[in-house]
């Protein structure tokens, strides 16, 4: 059946193309029923694997694990990667978040913050002396703001004793991570890999695995998805307990098509999309681009101040089955955010572009 | 698509019947897209919440809320509803899991444990004085084994100051579990209610509420999914993270099906495939019932002793797409698992049985 909206929404969002053909492969595989301590199972497993680590350029000595959601992963982070002290780049809802978890979670836990809409660059970061984990978050969902990828090397090479942790949850596979420094990442599915929500992704290296079989000879690293488990049980592509079969198989299969495609393909789809977004608002009566500085806007979520309500542009342009968000948090109604995911075809962005031109 | 094969494995197991119909309607809905936050989800979620309340009868007063997996509300119940000490009835793999939860979060935490094959009678169990929570499980998917429901229901009246939880992971919907005494129950949806894995439910009532806000005033009670947080939410048809979308969609349109087909009837058929099965090996030469005593064998999980290796009785079926499952860990070898899940149609039994007849 052909789709009658299409989502520029932050996530959920616009299912990937080929979402349909391959959730009908998992149906007449009968895939829903397999044993997760199959064979089966395990060969689906592998296959994801192995086709994120192509896509994303993650080295075999890193694991890569599956959770519920990506801020399950916040809290296993905390618990397996800290004993005591934490760092946080907050600047948005989502940066912030991962910071609560800590304090929730009894670390104590530091932040640097900056106004919704600002960015942090790697010279005015101070890191405090005890903190055992920094905390970036590569795409700010919340508010479009991006860390470089740049900014977070160096932020690792200047603190090499210290885990660096990289929510890329909204824009993943896009941003080149360097996976040779940076200790932990992790994503959901529902964002730029365009599959429903009930998955996270976890990448973690040695030195995270390591961080937790010290701390749990101590304290506690929680009961559920501790790391040493996942992790050994990722090993032989097992789960410790059953897991979104579905949602595993289903990210296998976009990674494979993206493969096919090319990730540097995509990447340059991706950033012309994002420019000609950030163009035609820079010059749209009505409208402005919601982050200042360059560097700092995202390549996935665009974020766009509105002078009409926001509530008025995204009402008008469901009539056309247009589907954006409106801001998030105190910015709803002063902000709209258009996502630019990979599933966001460039005539998809265009038809966007059209429908403003016609309509405000 | 017709299925070729039929599971009767215990988890993932046979789909619903009617599964393909529901996710083609929310692929049709394109519902994979639609934002957590919108009223589209809120209806989703209040209809499922509405459909299990009838068809477990569930009060008003309880919350219902969505998680990864099951596996993870048992650290989240370790986490929200006890400081220092817990109490497990363990008579199988997963009673045993959810004790080790408690020992790895930290908890003083006791048990009672029986032989695998065995149950837990009311007039047996010494609960510690001490104990902030008692757990049962009301159906032991590695033996077998089944809590009567009067026996949980003693348990809480006998212990009236401590919280209940119970397992029911691989048997809702079919156990009458009273939820005006019981405090917590739990369950998956890739057992019973026939969908994929990726979605747990827990049900909690206001004394579970009120110890997590207790203990949250002095010591953590975890940073994702708390339980304050997620019963608001829930209130309000919410989650605190974007859920499993999918799977609480398809658990209201199964859950509304069954309603349609009468619980009781339901309970009906499944007790009367259960007395065909286990009349049936108790009578089959080179087979036994696994569980002695009658009033401990589960409705929805038989366990079946093998004289045979199972791995061959496991392979001639499967040649005729006959799906069972082996033993769990140490009788893995010596008992093979047969599901009778609501989704496990009377004729599904019959053919089984048939099979058996025929090759053994």
């Amino acid at each position: 059946m052909s789709r009658s909206k299409t989502f520029f929404t932050a996530g959920p969002a616009e299912l990937y193309p080929r979402f349909e053909e391959f959730l009908q492969e998992f149906v007449d595989l009968q895939l829903g029923s397999i044993s997760h301590r199959s064979q089966q199972f395990k060969d689906i497993y592998q296959h994801t694997d192995e086709q994120l680590r192509e896509l994303m350029n993650i080295p075999a000595e890193n694991a890569i694990m599956f959770t519920g959601t990506a801020s399950e992963i916040w809290e296993r982070i905390i618990l397996n990667c800290t004993e005591l002290e934490t760092f946080h780049l907050v600047n948005g809802s989502f940066s912030k978040k991962f910071y609560s978890y800590a304090a929730s979670l009894g670390r104590h836990a530091h932040k640097m913050e900056k106004p919704m809409g600002e960015g942090f660059s790697y010279a005015e970061i101070e890191v405090p002396e005890f903190a055992e984990l920094i905390a970036t978050t590569q795409n700010e969902t919340s508010t479009g703001v991006q860390t470089r990828e740049p900014d977070i090397n160096k932020l690792k090479r200047g603190n090499s004793s210290k885990l660096v942790a990289v929510d890329m949850v909204s824009s993943a596979p896009v941003p080149e991570i360097d996976f040779s420094l940076v200790d932990t990442a992790f994503f959901s599915v529902q964002k730029s890999f365009g599959l429903p929500a009930g998955l996270g992704v976890w990448i973690a290296n040695e030195a995270c695995l390591a961080k937790s079989e010290e701390i749990s000879t101590k304290s506690s690293i929680g009961g559920h998805h501790r790391l040493p488990e996942l992790w050994k049980q990722s090993r032989n592509y097992q789960t410790p307990s059953t897991p979104n079969v579905m949602g595993i198989y289903l990210l296998g299969k976009v990674a494979e098509d993206m493969n096919n495609r090319g990730i540097e393909n995509l990447r340059k789809e991706t950033d012309a999309k994002a420019n000609k977004l950030y163009k035609y608002f820079a010059g749209k009566e009505g409208f402005s681009i919601g982050v200042e500085k360059e560097e700092h806007r995202s390549r996935t979520v665009a974020v766009i101040n509105t002078e009409r309500p926001s509530s008025e542009v995204i009402s008008a342009l469901k009539e056309r089955n247009l589907i954006i968000g409106a801001g998030y948090g105190p910015n709803k109604e002063t902000q709209i955010r258009i996502a630019n995911f990979i599933a966001n075809t460039p005539e998809q962005i265009d038809s966007l572009i059209k429908a403003f031109d016609e309509l405000f």
